[in-house]
């Protein structure tokens, strides 16, 4: 009891302000203060003109979305929205960007890095005087976050933010996470961890004799092919994002794309979900246009499974998953994505799965063998070179 | 097309019966062979006796689990349903369960292992001259799997079936995985991927300088654990979960406590699901109450975060989380767990949150400093030997 008391004596004291140590920034980190200081400095500058503060940011709606025929992306347009703080309706948004924008700037200055709900409880207050919270929820912190990311051209990873960890990795590749050499050849059956962050300055190759990654959907599937040492036999880097892949996930396949030059080849299920995994590692996503030149890889290839493989493997009628309605509608809309509607290879594809009616995950293949799937059916298609582009 | 064509004419031929290549069974694999063949011997024991074959599965029902007071973990009782060959109603299952065994046979016979989806597969077909399936859908196969592990008295790890990846893990532990070695202390912020099956003869403990593991939550927690070393400071084991933490981490968990003899210490969220989560941790779960003996730790301890903190790190009210009406039915069900209902620091524990009126995120504690929780909050209960047991 004694203990409580003192918890409510302190109470009565006004919060103690947190300490802040401030830490050396890394040169990615002072690109991000600079274009801090500088949104900052905006106010300033409006205030000594007598102008009203405002941000122009980038629209991130579905309308500002376009396809960049040339570099294969989906990108944002050149829309923008004013955001202003002597305006009712947008001054509690300006100053939750400018609250965004300090949040940063203290974990870049810190040298820490936070989740997004993370960030969300640290700016989280009642504004003195008032009954008025800074923020609601996290659904009201998280579209600001993206909004700082476009008005500063910056990743989330460079704000020093995170997300839940998901995937792992083995393979061919010696890497430097953080000081630690990690050798991805020798992580048993559990295997390496892909974290949040995979920029540059916090991980670095060190050695890849790798020639490809291979990039399953599921967990469960790369666990199969990690137990056959599958990277092992063909040479190879093998992932997987655990469902739809993280940030961290899709940035780590890009970097090893393009810094290492390994074709990325993808293990899906053969359903509306699978395609669409498929078209974000790919083309980048909708929501998240923005940071498609650093997410997207437009040489991706999908190497199955595919509609045709329910005759091509010759498998049993018990694995058989029927469409329904919200399926054939989502292939659909995947089938008049523009990077696919000229595809006569994708248009096919995705025809063959609604006439066929039904889905086919990878682990029906099991019927043809435990290992089929790593034995033969990927080979097979390396071999053949038989993919969807 | 010519491909298409040759496939429908391979799709003519009978499916080719898949390769099974036997490998040499370890000596927990000899084990659970034995087991099989005893379930399949009683068929044939049974027939030469001119009696009905008939299964005796303990019965894994609410009403057959307790908590056993001086082991201090949930078990099942002693009741048992037979299972009849020559009963219209139990035929089928009768026949699933001995698919089951076969498959487990199969996957012990080639020394592989698949997922309970990949078992299903594996075993899904359309019996010959009928129309009938062995399974509908996998929640047709998942309880028989449960139904061998009772019955065998095996994990279902020893059936060689494994389950989504889950959790990652740094710290001062060297450890053999399928004969790599694995320094946990050099694992970078990725960490080693936390694998499904962790049974002695894949997963070693080679050298262990840790005191203590430190088990959080969530993935997000973990990374702030991570980034601040606190494992290195402290000279620990940091696990999570990603939420409820899977079988294979909590038998990591055990193996760690019981064959390594350190402490385990939970830092979980001040809500109903954290309370449970520990409840899982320590004394097992309803569910699975025939594996407790190898996955609980009574011994395990909840560090935090706890409802009396609000007060005692004098927490901003922007914090709470109110609680809502399905959270005070889940708090009182878990206050009359047997394990719980005793003790009154639990009680107490209990009560005061559903006093507060609210929950607390270990997240929240970010509104002191974003290391609050790794250089403040956790080291002092450690210090003070506060935590509830």
């Amino acid at each position: 009891m004694a203990k409580k008391k003192t918890a409510k004596k302190k109470k009565a004291a006004p919060a103690a302000a947190p300490k802040i140590v401030k830490v050396k920034p890394s040169k990615r980190d002072v690109r991000t203060l600079n274009q801090l200081t500088d949104m900052a400095d905006s106010v300033v500058k409006s205030a000594s003109r007598a102008k009203d503060p405002k941000l122009e940011i980038p629209t991130r709606s579905l309308s500002n979305v376009k396809f960049n025929k040339s570099k294969k992306i989906i990108e944002m347009g050149k829309n923008k929205t004013g955001r202003l703080l002597f305006n009712l309706n947008q001054a509690k948004s300006y100053m939750q960007t400018m609250l965004v924008g300090s949040g940063t700037k203290r974990l870049i200055d810190e040298g820490k890095t936070t989740s997004i709900r993370g960030l969300y409880y640290l700016l989280k207050h009642t504004i003195e005087g008032t009954k008025e919270e800074t923020f609601g929820d996290q659904a009201e912190s998280d579209p600001i976050i993206e909004d700082v990311e476009v008005l500063l051209n910056v990743l989330r990873e460079e704000m020093h933010l995170y997300a839940q960890k998901k995937g792992d990795m083995v393979g061919n590749l010696v890497l430097r996470d953080k000081g630690d050499v990690i050798d991805c050849a020798r992580m048993g059956s559990g295997g390496y961890g892909i974290p949040s962050i995979v920029e540059p300055d916090v991980l670095e190759f060190v050695k890849c004799d790798a020639k490809f990654v291979l990039h399953v959907e599921k967990g469960t599937v790369w666990q199969r092919f990690n137990e056959d040492k599958f990277w092992k036999k063909h040479n190879c880097i093998l992932t997987h994002g655990g469902g739809q892949p993280s940030r961290g996930v899709r940035r780590l396949l890009n970097r090893l794309h393009n810094e290492l030059g390994l074709p990325v080849y993808c293990v899906l299920d053969n359903d509306p979900w699978g395609y669409y995994i498929y078209s974000v590692i790919k083309q980048g996503s909708i929501n998240l246009a923005y940071e498609s030149k650093r997410m997207a890889i437009p040489d991706a290839k999908y190497l199955g499974i595919r509609a045709i493989d329910y005759e091509r493997c010759n498998l049993s009628p018990s694995v058989q998953i029927a469409l329904n309605d919200s399926d054939r509608k989502r292939a659909k809309q995947i089938a008049a994505y523009p990077w696919f509607e000229h595809k006569k290879s994708w248009q096919k594809e995705i025809q063959t799965m609604l006439s066929n009616g039904f889905k086919l995950e990878v682990e029906a293949l099991i019927s043809q063998g435990v290992s089929y799937v790593t034995e033969e059916y990927v080979p097979a298609r390396l071999a053949e070179r038989s993919w969807l582009d």
